[in-house]
């Protein structure tokens, strides 16, 4: 997508062909700086501390990260070393497991001398199937609302509440939640977007509101509390979020309160969508969504905010006082019940086991385009 | 309550007489400061400001208000206009309506020369009976978290969720929502509170978990988006919140995101209780609680948070990218479809209106004490 005029992938070679270059996402929207990652220890860095985040994200930078290890020492210790460090980065993502899986089950197979080039075009291409996937997931979301778009409650907009950030800094481009969207601006539908700010880390209000005030799309930002209230006044039309990880029984996970928002869309009538690329998808989750591991991060991150004072520096105040116990749950999971459907690549179903595997046949999704 | 081993309320007289002092919460938890008002302007802007917040101590603060306006002039133009200048400060609290009518009726029908000390007695009266009521709420909610602790779910402790802050800051003394809490921490049973941080303002952040530190109640704070993953969990026995209005339908009106737990608590068989002083029912409104004037607060707000930084300065940073449009609604209903019970000063009846009305007989509550 754009940025000033420039079109930027959130992951891109450097051009000396070799480093990896990312959009240092803890300094938006306050700098765009870009991060030259060498090692794999500076890519598993920047996954923990999200200088880049968003599950597909996260996967093509483990992906390249398996690159940076291979340059330095192609051996199978080498590559199980570096697998093991790139998974234990963030643990409720699976599109991280997925992307170490696939780069580990190719590279395994060559010998050790070839490895390096073949984890350059691998990483290349799961980069490439993510933007064709959210592009995919683009054009089957918009025609939900295109269709939405003919009985909106609001005369003057389309009014679409999303949550976190789904949208291109997510991925390697377009965005998963905001892909439908972008393409819905795009022809002219009268789009507007409220933006949860997601606290704790505020990647609706720093990243998602940054992102759609660069693509001109109409926006307004709320506190993650306000959005039950808006649904209760005929302000939403329909709710899109991303996914962490989907469940083979159609449970979402994503970002914490996003259950929230999901109960209230069903109170209010509200159609809740969730848009999910097929390497979200866990196939060996079937019965207990509540088995998949919550990631329980620092406890600064609620304690503290961090944003630009009045002298343009950035700053992080604390807001509880000093001593005060605090918790970090990430994530949480919507039930399937809960959710009106599931905005895939391969096409919209129910969110429900059997309309799920119709849609990906195979058992695991395949770099197969 | 307890202050370092002092005993405050939030708003007394002055050494004095006359004068009236409150702790300024907007300098908590990181200073402990009081402030004094001499004038009708100076409350008001107390009030509008949130130096002073929490539908009761509004009410209080108001009451006070009317006796600094009725020393400076006690004609019925100055009465008019203090109850005008302080009617406008916060639109969603019906406390603060219920101070106002209630210093006016008794102070009008009396001659300018014995209003004014008129006027002092009475708003002591109010405080005193603000303290009264909250006593009452909580010695009837202490026996709801007895029958829960019986079967609380973790055997360590009896989980209970707040939002917001409705502690003894929140009133002049006691608080509403709390004040089962601190009876039942004060006889022993293992109270454990989560405490919503409650954008934007972090009232429970900020407010509810300092006054829980300083009572030695165990408690830990979370972001509004992690109640219902708790919920899920089984880390949550109990939810009790505050009111701003509840109406004669049992509807509660509360600060925004209350709806939201409400509605966790229903989807996981959680009872959901709101506290509910007498004087903060609306009994004109019984069929269309979205018609209660929701206040919009400044943006900034939303945008900007203020806490403490390394060096000990209180800054304001901004989170959000410059020029992003945002919106506050400060408050929410919860339909009483989603209240287990409402905690009385007269007792704890079903959210219903004939309910309520069984326990309150008159229409309107008065200073019967």
């Amino acid at each position: 997508m754009n940025v000033d005029g420039t079109h930027f992938r959130t992951i891109w070679l450097a051009e000396d062909g070799w480093a990896v270059e990312v959009i240092d996402q803890t300094r938006l929207p306050h700098a765009f700086e870009v991060l030259r990652l060498e090692t794999v220890g500076a890519a598993a860095r920047a996954i923990s501390t999200m200088v880049v985040r968003g599950a597909p994200l996260i996967g093509a930078t483990a992906a390249y990260g398996i690159c940076l290890a291979m340059r330095a020492d192609a051996s199978d210790d080498a590559l199980d070393s570096a697998c093991a460090q790139l998974a234990s980065t963030r643990p409720t993502a699976v599109n991280l497991q997925w992307a170490l899986t696939t780069m580990r089950d190719a590279l395994v197979a060559l010998p050790a001398p070839q490895r390096t080039q073949a984890a350059y075009r691998l990483a290349a291409e799961i980069c490439d199937q993510d933007v064709a996937i959210n592009r995919a997931i683009g054009s089957h979301g918009v025609e939900i609302l295109r269709e939405l778009s003919q009985r909106r409650r609001q005369a003057d907009r389309l009014n679409v509440l999303t949550h976190c950030n789904a949208g291109w800094l997510a991925t390697v481009d377009w965005g998963t939640a905001l892909a439908p969207v972008y393409m819905a601006h795009d022809e002219g539908l009268p789009i507007h977007v409220w933006v949860d700010e997601t606290r704790p880390r505020n990647q609706g209000g720093r990243l998602t509101a940054w992102e759609l005030q660069h693509h001109g799309v109409p926006h307004t930002v709320i506190v993650d509390n306000a959005g039950g209230h808006l649904m209760q006044q005929g302000l939403v039309d329909v709710c899109i979020t991303g996914t962490d990880r989907t469940t083979a029984a159609g449970d979402v996970c994503n970002k914490i309160g996003t259950y929230l928002k999901a109960l209230a869309a069903r109170d209010n009538d509200i159609p809740f969508y969730a848009a999910v690329p097929g390497p979200s998808i866990d196939w060996s989750i079937r019965d207990d969504a509540l088995q998949i591991p919550i990631e329980q991060r620092p406890v600064t991150e609620v304690s503290h905010v961090t944003g630009r004072a009045d002298d343009g520096s950035i700053v992080s105040v604390q807001i509880t006082p000093d001593g005060t116990p605090l918790a970090n749950h990430a994530f949480d999971v919507t039930p399937a019940r809960l959710v009106t459907g599931l905005i895939t690549d391969r096409g919209v179903c129910p969110a429900h086991g059997e309309a799920l595997h119709d849609l990906y046949r195979h058992a695991e999704p395949v770099l197969d385009s």
